[in-house]
């Protein structure tokens, strides 16, 4: 694990936590992304070496419209940038972690992403991320 | 806000959680420290330049034990470096986000923090921390 990559916050409405981050971190938003596939609109800030990545629904079978509903607003996943995501996942499935998918998918920001199951890390939902080369 | 400082994890048993992230982010703890007055013990972990905080409770009474109770296991807090920390708190406070101690008060690492209510933060435990000079 080289880094924390970003922090994903999922929120109920964009249009209001957009602007809240802008005032709390004190940067402004530079990118927005939909990822149709996870079913997310997503906002990034940048932190140091690491991103701030909002996460709002885009409808109501995403993830995140899931997480909140059981757990309200708040951090949903952190990510780790890793140097070469499909050795990564081969250390870690040898140890035990749980793997969400098999083969690396497509993320947002130009990225490879695998998902650690939360059960196999003390209930923090862990992503690796590789950029796309 | 410089950078993610740290990410704060709550645990059940650091005796069990500590290998456990030892294996996850392929790095050794580089410290263990216990703060009274915050009910903690912590195990540190280096990843880039942020760190990871594991967090158990040293008591029932800890606010990492109320944590648990309530959510479970998994990210509790995420810190952010910030260069002067009583211009900052005074920035946030006007802009309407609360805060959780009106002045800095000690916190692990050599640190003063002061944390944010996540009713004014999407849900976000946030923590602002400066080095001690």
């Amino acid at each position: 694990m080289l880094r924390i990559e970003h922090l994903g916050i999922a929120v109920k409405d964009l249009s209001v936590s957009l602007p809240l981050y802008e005032q709390l971190l004190n940067t402004p938003c530079y990118k927005q992304e939909v990822v149709e596939t996870e079913g997310v609109s997503t906002a990034f800030f940048r932190t140091g070496e690491s991103k701030i990545e909002l996460l709002e629904a885009t409808n109501e079978n995403s993830p995140i419209a899931k997480f909140i509903a059981k757990k309200g607003e708040g951090i949903h996943h952190v990510a780790f940038e890793v140097e070469n995501i499909e050795a990564e996942m081969k250390r870690l499935a040898a140890l035990g972690f749980e793997l969400l998918n098999t083969t690396p998918k497509n993320g947002a920001d130009n990225k490879l992403v695998c998902f650690l199951h939360p059960r196999t890390t003390n209930g923090v939902l862990v992503e690796l991320c590789q950029e796309k080369r």
